[in-house]
């Protein structure tokens, strides 16, 4: 099947030959008059399995020279087409997309002529940066339009990893409301400790803080912030008895983490969606995040605390993603804003 | 049981309860004429488990009061003595050990008396900075003796993670030599195209080296480079067939990778142990490795490749262990040095 090579597309003059093409498969765009156009990413595919051959004056253009033509056309051709081909390849009619994404793919069985779009599709290098908001407006975008977003990311070796993104709002089944008088409590070091036995117990019995060492509980410096803040506890130091404020303790609690603000907003939020927040030290994330009683049920989430201006690399991503796949348990990307914290959720799938 | 607090220990006097405290854990260290001095340490330890009772003057000493003296007496006293007590909880016989670890571990059944050490173990708060070559030097220093080392990381809640750390040597079985001639490849943005199919060919049998893509075989930068250091293959530019040397190769790698260097030298170095190394970035790591071919078995390990001076955080390297058992593969951290890369296994353990 020849089709002739015109600037950065081909063109099959023939209509019975434009035909078979378009039919099977959906490739390229019917001209008035019966020809097809093909893109040269379609062309590129076609050649490759031996459907289609691109002539230029009269002689056969060989692959290296296409993919040559082609690259030199688009930005991270080669990006593109791993991604188009592989979903070819899966059996999906996939056709470029508008400005906004790189392709629409149709649900299995659908067609451009009988079926809406399935998904977006964004073709991304492993190199590319992840940055935050962009993401979330492309997001917002592919929302707008009630289609799902997938995220082919490709490795240097030319390996696809596919991702769902969506937002989420996480939710609970804790009510934690204080009880009595505040708890002494004492800062030693990095961590809170409570000598007081029923005071700890009304902290463990009320929304699960702390943890049991021996006759005392210990409370982290987050957890005691925020009990600090609810007016749940109050703080001394244990060297010397004297007490501290919460800007003071708040001031200390950065010498520790300079990211203890943010991650203290992200806390907030979870708590007040009646979820028990847990350190995700273990896992190499923020916190590990339960719907009630961590005695009782595993872990849910795994949640990654990001700052309202962020950018970070897909490796960076892919590790969360796949660490929490490794343990059964959803990455949400806590996105702290002054206006209030969004919750991305980012998931391996197979198309 | 009572002991008088002096200075920074405990003193029991009277012979029959000191040998009853020694007898049953070996804690303390027993004195001339039949006593017994505690450490401040195993005091709060046998205090909270009410098998003592600390004494100032006459007057009963308050675990609170108890702890503020340990404080005060040794720094990260708290990390300690979380780990004191879990190792003590978990039925070993812990002393503290000299100036280069925190503790000593005795064998289960085992006792000072009878038998050696089993275990330096260090305590480690996961707030401090992890150092990789004092971190080998420490290692080094425990094998010198013959003995594990055992990592316990307190979490900010007070919760522990055991690592155990030693040097390895990993081996494949792949016997990789050049044949022919140079292979002629294309350089496209960040990967490297074989159309020859025969030299595509050549290059995957021996060595494994590459992933198709359709008719074309797709080089990663990293394996370009390394191939290319062997005259294994000749590179020239897809769009102007501009021939491209060694230097401007790993040049133009070092846009799109600025530690590109450091993976290469690794690289080499697993390539030349018999390793089939692809990349990792599913996994977040730099590189998966095969003991054989990759498409008969799994990986075997994870290597994240680490520059001579280096200085991370416990909770990136906990994440990099925690991702690896996820997906039970070895985590290797390939500490790339001058005078050649060594290796650092580290696995989560149950004591």
């Amino acid at each position: 099947m020849p089709g002739e090579l015109a600037d950065d597309s081909i063109i099959i003059k023939d209509p019975t030959e434009a035909s078979q093409i378009y039919n099977k498969g959906y490739y390229g765009y019917t001209l008035s008059g019966g020809g097809l156009e093909l893109e040269l990413l379609e062309a590129l595919y076609l050649v490759e399995a031996s459907r289609l051959e691109v002539v230029s004056n009269g002689k056969t253009v060989p692959l290296r020279k296409l993919m040559t033509l082609a690259a030199s056309d688009r930005r991270d051709f080669e990006i593109k087409y791993i991604v188009y081909r592989d979903l070819r390849q899966r059996g999906y009619i996939v056709k470029t997309a508008g400005d906004d994404f790189d392709f629409r793919v149709f649900p299995r069985g659908g067609s451009p002529t009988t079926t809406p779009t399935k998904n977006w599709v964004a073709a991304i290098s492993e190199r590319a940066l992840f940055e935050m908001s962009s993401f979330m407006s492309d997001l917002d975008r592919a929302e707008r339009t009630r289609k799902e977003l997938l995220l082919a990311v490709v490795d240097e070796e030319g390996d696809l990893t596919y991702y769902s993104a969506d937002r989420t709002a996480p939710k609970g089944q804790l009510s934690d409301g204080a009880e009595g008088a505040p708890v002494e409590t004492h800062l030693l070091e990095d961590r809170v400790l409570v000598f007081d036995e029923a005071g700890a117990e009304r902290l463990f019995r009320n929304g699960f803080y702390g943890k049991q060492l021996g006759k005392i509980l210990q409370l982290s410096l987050i957890e005691a912030a925020y009990l600090l803040e609810r007016g749940r506890i109050a703080v001394s130091t244990l060297a010397t008895s004297r007490n501290v404020p919460l800007p003071r303790f708040i001031k200390r609690a950065l010498k520790f983490q300079p990211d203890f603000e943010l991650r203290l907003s992200a806390y907030r939020d979870l708590r007040s969606r009646g979820l028990v927040v847990k350190t995700g030290f273990k896992y190499g994330t923020h916190f590990r995040v339960y719907e009630d009683d961590p005695d009782k049920i595993h872990a849910r989430f795994l949640v990654h605390c990001i700052p309202e201006e962020h950018t970070t690399s897909w490796p960076e991503m892919s590790r969360a993603v796949r660490l929490a796949h490794g343990v059964k348990k959803e990455i949400l990307f806590a996105w702290v804003r002054p206006q209030g914290t969004e919750y991305l959720r980012l998931a391996r799938v197979r198309p």
